[in-house]
């Protein structure tokens, strides 16, 4: 009897579910589009059901073990998905518990998609054996997963690791958030795209990003811009290092991680994200970390590192279980 | 028979020692110059030396369990004070091993004073029962403490937490640590003294600290003037304040404490420094730590809190090995 856990991914549009085992191997995956239910009740029930029916069919006899979920402004403390902008239902919803309670009181867990992917680095990609690191974020927006003496930084409330809403410059662009000059707005597709235009907007120089309408245009195609040579694209990744690059630098001071992985829409860039921010992490590194600090792209698969991130953190949860449990058998 | 630890405060000038309960009662203490010793070997003997004699002249039957130290540039993981700048002695100092070596192999820890301010907030001060908070000391320079999850933040290498030295100033101030702009050039004795004499220099109006030579001016004249109403003197509160509370409101979005806790010479002037630095952590906290997140003055007597500090880090110590031991026991 094989142990899996379900690893479940939630996002605006879509939810991804997988069954995985503790290597990172996936047995079965699959997605529904997630504002498909008219109530958050229901919806629960079919993500039940859409489990139940991938482990139907799967040839391997096995045991689901527990549920990991990442999903958008999501607590792990609570359980609960608690305001999320970018879903149809409102308040808090109670996820976990909801989900647990029709599905044999199985352990279910969930996070946002950061620090799930810091927990799916952990345990399955580049940070393995690592006790000390961050997983960076860059889609849309940027999050940050913050690991330290192996275990996730949730903070007092389970919100720590907001790192994207660390004020980077004064004043500066409007952010989502209510406040300005926020990271996110500088290190995110957004903010590499905002970065573009305003190159563009200063200058006359021909570029190739001018052929694409402006609501159109992605860091895909900025990349593929300074692959080719564009000194616009080019520079507004540097910009976009730039600044990621300094914060870091301040985020080192403060946690002192092994290693920095980037992961999401830009850091699929590679090189392009990866050379300007190293560059200015270390001019920005306070010296006895210079050299020192790891600064990588996340070795996860791209496509499937959010279920393998929500599917580790049913790992991780079965083990802090169990050492909780055999803690109580002495004390 | 009653157990004690020993506090040490290790600072440029005096060595600090006392014996201390689990409950921050001090049995007695002692002082006595660091830098007398012709060499590091001999600085660890009188240290045990006068740990000793204390304890001998103690009325009440004890146990000294541990030692805990707090010393400039020393390293949790390593046990060593590493390139200290301020100490006679160069290279790395193997104090935790040394001291534990020459009395009876007990259990000797060292962390910086931050670190060990806030360990002394946790166990006797205002973090009693919390588990996720941060303690900064504005001293000559600043320093910060975290604690998340009831444990120190050591980071991978046990110099995390050096808050000090984020950037706030792009191209500001220059650090003592070679770069410019550090959040401790400001938000320091220093650094009000230094925003001090940039407001003086920016204006002709009358002030009281423009007859203090300029190398005497001390943070406590500052705060004496501004609560003569002294109007740069309290523009340069505000101003210490508006910076700081800013880097307090990032290192919320990363870490998200419970609580904030001030301490050292700055700290103790009360309100002068709590009222801006509240004022600019709530104006740009992330809206869902708004009147969240309590700041305060420490609640530990200013003299006694850095050997209550490095008591408490002896202490955390013990409770740490207990539960490692117990869990061997199992596993």
């Amino acid at each position: 009897m094989k142990n899996l856990v379900a690893g479940v991914d939630i996002d605006r549009v879509l939810t991804s579910y997988a069954l995985v085992d503790e290597f990172g191997k996936i047995y079965a995956k699959g997605s529904f589009p997630t504002q498909d239910s008219k109530n958050f009740r229901d919806y629960v029930a079919r993500l039940k059901d859409e489990i139940v029916a991938l482990a139907n069919n799967l040839d391997t006899p096995h045991t689901i073990t527990a549920v990991g979920i990442g999903a958008p402004n999501s607590n792990y403390y609570t359980g609960e998905i608690e305001n999320a902008v970018n879903l149809a239902w409102k308040g808090r919803l109670p996820l976990a518990q909801e989900l647990s309670s029709i599905f044999g009181n199985k352990p279910v867990v969930v996070t946002n998609d950061a620090n799930a992917a810091a927990i799916g680095e952990m345990i399955y990609g580049g940070a393995k054996g690592m006790k000390d690191f961050i997983v960076i974020t860059l889609g849309t927006g940027l999050g940050s997963g913050i690991v330290v003496g192996g275990n996730l930084l949730y903070g007092h409330d389970g919100y720590a690791g907001e790192a994207g809403h660390i004020t980077v410059v004064r004043n500066g662009r409007e952010c989502g958030c209510g406040r300005k000059g926020c990271l996110e707005c500088y290190a995110s597709s957004k903010g590499l795209k905002n970065t573009a235009l305003e190159l563009l907007s200063g200058t006359d120089a021909p570029s190739k990003l001018r052929k694409i309408p402006m609501e159109k245009l992605s860091s895909k195609d900025i990349a593929k811009a300074a692959k080719s040579g564009d000194a616009i694209a080019k520079k507004s990744f540097e910009l976009t290092g730039e600044i990621l690059g300094e914060a870091l630098a301040n985020l080192v001071a403060v946690s002192s991680p092994q290693a920095i992985f980037l992961c999401g829409g830009v850091a699929n860039t590679g090189e392009l994200i990866l050379t300007p921010t190293r560059r200015a992490m270390e001019k920005n590194i306070l010296p006895l970390w210079k050299g020192k600090v790891k600064l990588t792209i996340s070795s996860l698969e791209y496509e499937n590192a959010p279920i393998l991130g929500a599917a580790a953190l049913a790992i991780k949860e079965i083990e802090k279980r169990n050492v909780v449990v055999a803690r109580r058998k002495i004390f």
